[in-house]
């Protein structure tokens, strides 16, 4: 299982914001449930007030805490990290007082070169209070904008800096700013804010003056926070672009222009929620699309097309669509289950798995099923939800993978950093095949999915061929800042 | 919405239950998250030892608790209440301390006459902890035990006292019952378990002695619990049956025979999971055949079927297949949405909605929908669903609904006590239509969803009908216990 | 370490009396500190209110936990217990519902013949859901009430049947009644609440509109609740007396006579506060004036006359004065210690026992200690403590204990139940002194301490001579139910 | 109520040190029960590990997180804050990367011109993670070691920049240091723990590989966390000394020389435990003593010489020796308080006092009692407990005061920021007497106090006289980041 490393938001707007930056982040709970936070300034202390919490949004703010950050400017963060760094004081937005004041951040994304930055400005005698790629970022700005005076600039000269993706919502003091790394490998959009009492958004929660129907504008990591609020989707923020939003507009240039478009494409694949438009299109469409396009590369003559809930389900409609073959749910998933992991031993796994998911005996007993998902990362939940369907009486077990073959780290943003991770990795499809215990498997190719995405070029596919747009840090193993011990 | 109040489970096996009993309840968990308990009989201490607690069975029970709950035989409970009961003195399993030991039960239904019961016996000088149907239950059969010295005797007794529908499981000190009321009404099956290492459920919990791979045998309200533990469905508790059930077999009888079978449609509309099996029908086949016949009743010409979900899919799939219009996912639900009731104001159940589904507007645009769900009770939350896809630019939008209208309360166990909050109550469809807002709107007929059910006239359609298989309470409103204010 | 088996607390009133109740059981927090509950008779809905959770008084009430307890008349209960009944189950008061409505009831105490009383009525085919002695004596209660349709009547038959000690405070619908066992063992108290809006404990917490001033009576295991609500204490119940206590008046009669008075010495000695008066002598004078008769007993040549504290300090007060010798506080005790005995192995205990007391070497270095505590049960605390008055430098160490050897258990609701657990069981004083570790050693004499707490023979003094006022249970070992496995 | 604010402990040993730092913070939780935190240097990961968590130690820690604490040098800290700033974000120890490795830096103590340097540094482009003066310092502590690569010149720099108090233990890398400010207004002191298994601390917490008897030495805010180590006291750090740490031995140099001792006298008056030993004088003697002159300076007749408790006991010990007026506890204090403050109104305060403290009616009424307290600031408290001894029926109050007339605001730790909160601040002592309405009230005089101290002139009396050790801020208002809004 992959997992998206943030999500971000930000909001400017003639009403107070604290609501409606937190039903945004509900939207995007799917990109990080490990920790949240909400930054607003507050322009009656002229300070920026910053609420952070683990878990997940619903959770952490109730309606007093959203109640107390007031002010009609602010950003939002949701996060999730891997096992090591789950800590509040690693929670965002990340805020620094400086001589302008002081400065907020959320980041999605993963800086390539921040261990060497980090090093190089210790050199120089900075120290640093975290060992977050956000405060990599922020301190740089903060420098470079004491320099430069102007956000602006001092952005410009941080990205030429920063090597990696990136997606930004800051504030600077009152001032928001939407920012997208060169190649826009992590997406972000802006919407415009419905105005009037009846704008989406404009309740408060436990009669709270938080709310909005003040208009204004909105940056957010997808599309669905839009959604929510009532809010017009207006433009994706460019690769390279930064974008200042205010209550009354939105203002944006080009300031790292030059480096090739690179959407990371497990987005339209896995992270983005099925209804999220990035980039101009909708994942929804893609997965289907990619469906009809397995169907195509791989038919095979079956009783029944199954999706794995919820993740293969719109990839497997399109199958069936273009196939023929009848549609079915009869993986049943198991709604309340969180934790299943704790539990260790071989047979406790295969116990967590049909915990999760239950195969309709009756209906798979004797049929030749087709089985989709949107991935194959390591094999191992695949593996024993083939054996599940055998179990089940199955008479073939065909496979088919709406992502092509991972066979390479990604250093941007995912949490896949070692190739001995991969089942495709060094491995024949056949052999895969054979240890996934299928009867047929079929990726969908490279190319079909690139088509099946619409964007030509401008995608990332480093982890399905090692090539990436931005050089891989120089270790090329998990980054971890280590100090030399004397 | 409608709520199933509590799920059931009872183990007996050569090895230890806790665990296998622990996993049984997970697989019932949407029977009933308010709270949870087992109760095993620990043959050293030779009493019975009991393990309860608030909130979701995956939280209630850490390794260690289920380490402590020794014992090769047990019982479990998982409990759904409405709002006032709220509270960890009325989680079960309930268990009493008699001069034949210790009695424990755990219990899923609504006895029709436990007031007047519980009066009667008080007017003996009875005294009552607590405000439970299990108590009255179990008081009673502790009296009949008494003077018949044997369960089964005692509990024939019982049910000629008692109306209503009940699914027990009991221990009597080390021995296992499982008892269905008169009509069936609640489902209750029994499945075997498998014996050796390799078992399902052998695993431990932590490396827990637990575990099982000793056999034996097991009753659940539903089959899921039989499927995750790898048992094999043996039959049903026949309305008006007692069977004990031990390590190495199982004899039932029927003690209150003569009763026409009503088992509660809703199990096989609603409540159950769709990959359960009751009384030999499976929920899935039920809710895809109603899709079909709903397709042949109230064709429409329309661009997309489209379900509610997640409780609406099997029957869309079933239209789609009938009708042959596309089957396509374009709600798209938010999965990390626990509370959201808790802020008041209309605007704000607005957002609520949609903070739970979102429309694909790139997909609904312009097209004539075809939506589909399992049941209306109230009408608001598909007049808000409607409004939603409507607001998404649908062209037209046609409600297709697998249940009949509902018109009567339950008392029988679902938590619809009052005929006001029923939309179709003295309503036309028309009117219906109109308050929902829809193009058109086709429930059902009760003759086809009896005949998609396929066990004739043995079902309780008291709530679509008025006509119950018992009668209903006296004052026919929503019990309440209370006591004279002199 | 011995602790006591809870407090209990009744309050009627003309105004609400949650708020009241709850500031009376903190002011005997000390009586118990697992568990807590509150009852009040709601008279709008004619039924018994009951909030009960675990651990102290201020953590389980909110303002808004009381704001709904709605009534004038309720009762309240704090709870010691032995490790194994930890559970919310067997929180106080226990309510149970009737033909005559409901019954409440709050326990200090310990019924001997509990199981014996249990078991008869089993054999009658009673059930019990608790184990508790509460609900023995409520459904006794209920049960005679039944017959005699007549509280006071049916609480002199119930006393006819148990044997033990027991201060009871009973709602029986909207009546309150307090009760105490035929010795008295255990102590209660009434007060005359004051009227009008000066006073006490009119406030009410965050606003709630709870509070008093309502004038009434209160009844309370100690007469410190009463000096916290500014309530006069009236009397004491008497043994074998139930008192009904309205907001206008009360009206108690002997329905129990002929036993002798037997109270608690060790209340006076180490449960009650200091500032107690218990059946009309003040804990502080008692302890003071052994102090006293300790020095005319066991003089010594000393420095200093150091207390234990907090137990040991109003005897060593009395001792300094007595002898001359300078009373000075050199073992200082750290107010944040709540758990050490988590940590297992001797060197731990050593050092938890210097968590919780520092010796002030430079005032002890060279000099002669007279330690003073109230009493020695177990003798291992007092080693560490000698040892550690000794590390500190002490030339010589003379300990002097407030309370006579303890050799026999007791049954009548201090936990110290079996025999081997007490140093001084079957050891001469000379070899108690040899295993303390001290120069010199005095208990004072049963005869001193009698004198000092100026009862006369008024007392139980069971864990002193093995006579009891009532005979000792059956098997004489800790009591726990157990049923036959057959 | 004044607040002291933290406490710090460093240890280096050859055995691992995070038991012990554990017990040593437990040892002077009374100096910040807000928050708490542990640093260790693990040389097999070669980098500092932290634990920080809210609240007590106790609780803070458990096995497995001291467990995780690997390693033989460490610092560790308890925080008390006002209101505001109680979050996790601001609870040390603080650590920073910088190039040459790790800094973790606890601190007690006030830097009087942190604004002024922050403001300074984000002039040069700085910019600040968190608000406290800790980042102050060891910000400015790594931009000098990056020029000296030294740490005593490092820190000799950064003393001559802040301004203040402030008593440090410094983690640099695998380095432990130990500094004090150039007046040695926070106490921190030395001591040599013991060696060989018998030491104490030795043992584990559940078995956790922690414990000592590695030898080595501790530095500490008080004495009393050596005395329950079993450590010796070595010495006190010298005011502008650093000490380095190892587990062989400490090298000290006064590297901020030429400033007047100035130790802070309300150490000795109320932050320190009694049992302390703070540059050279105990506590409890100064206390003790105090109140022997209080007896010689304001001479009364009397009944009772009675302590507030806990606080004022030392010195009623002390008043009741030279006056020869007889001591007794009659004010009793509940054990069980911890929050009280949560509920508003005058009455509502005014039972909260009795709450706390519970007079003795029965030993107050009629006579003439000398009521002594170690200080009194506010004043609110001692009105209500004069009121409370008058209720209780004493015939005379005489008020006795260990501390001299507080006057002026504390700048340099202690949370007494503004004037108008003192009610000896531009009143006659007269006039004080009427507001508490006591019939005498005698405040120890400053020479008096002084001299029971017995450092001449090295203390800081700056709240009494408004004359401080270093210039008090510009504004001299309590302090707090503002930033200017453009």
């Amino acid at each position: 299982m992959m997992n998206e490393e943030c999500g971000v938001v930000g909001i400017a707007s003639r009403n107070p914001v604290s609501v409606s930056i937190y039903y945004a982040l509900r939207a995007i709970q799917h990109r990080g449930q490990e920790s949240t936070g909400i930054s607003v300034f507050d322009s009656t202390l002229c300070r920026i007030k910053t609420h952070k919490s683990m878990g997940l949004v619903e959770r952490a703010f109730g309606s007093r805490d959203l109640d107390k950050l007031k002010g009609n400017i602010g950003i939002g963060h949701v996060r999730y990290s891997t096992a090591g760094g789950s800590r509040i004081e690693n929670a965002q937005p990340l805020t620094i007082s400086t001589q302008f004041g002081e400065i907020s951040l959320a980041h999605n994304g993963d800086i390539v070169n921040a261990d060497a930055l980090r090093a190089g400005r210790k050199k120089e005698g900075w120290a640093f209070t975290t060992e977050t790629d956000s405060e990599v970022i922020v301190r740089l700005f903060a420098g470079e904008l004491s320099q430069t005076k102007d956000p602006v600039r001092a952005m410009a000269r941080v990205m030429r800096q920063i090597s990696g993706s990136y997606s930004l919502t800051i504030l600077v003091g009152n001032r928001l700013f939407a920012v997208r790394d060169p190649n826009g490998i992590k997406p972000l959009c802006i919407g415009k804010l419905p105005s009037g009492s009846g704008g989406a958004g404009s309740g408060a929660i436990n009669g709270a003056s938080g709310g909005n129907g003040g208009g204004g504008y909105i940056a957010a990591s997808e599309s669905v926070s839009l959604d929510l609020l009532g809010a017009e989707l207006v433009m994706d923020v460019q690769p390279g672009e930064m974008v200042e939003i205010t209550a009354d507009g939105i203002a944006g240039s080009i300031i790292a222009p030059g480096a090739p478009r690179a959407h990371c494409m497990f987005e339209y694949l896995y992270f983005a929620r099925d209804d999220s438009v990035i980039d101009g299109r909708l994942a929804h469409e893609v997965r289907e699309s990619i469906g009809e396009r397995l169907a195509e590369e791989y038919p095979v003559k079956a009783d029944m097309v199954v999706p794995v809930p919820d993740s293969g389900r719109t990839y497997a409609i399109g199958y069936a669509k273009r196939s023929g073959i009848p549609f079915d749910e009869v993986l049943i998933k198991n709604r309340y289950i969180w934790r299943t992991f704790i539990m260790p031993g071989q047979e406790q796994r295969d116990i967590n798995v049909r915990l999760k998911l239950n195969p309709i005996k009756g209906l798979i007993n004797g049929k030749r099923i087709v089985l989709v998902d949107d991935s194959i990362v390591r094999g191992t939940t695949m593996r024993r939800i083939v054996n599940l369907v055998r179990s089940a009486g199955a008479k073939e077990v065909h496979v088919r993978v709406g992502c092509p073959p991972i066979v390479s780290p990604c250093y941007l943003g995912i949490d896949m950093h070692t190739v001995d991770q991969f089942i495709a990795a060094g491995r024949q499809i056949e052999e895969v095949k054979k240890e996934i215990g299928t009867d047929s498997l079929g990726y969908i190719s490279i190319g079909s999915m690139v088509k099946a995405v619409g964007l030509g070029n401008s995608l990332c596919v480093g982890c399905l061929t090692g090539k990436y747009p931005v050089p891989p840090p120089d270790n090329a193993t998990p980054r971890k800042t280590k100090q030399k011990c004397i």
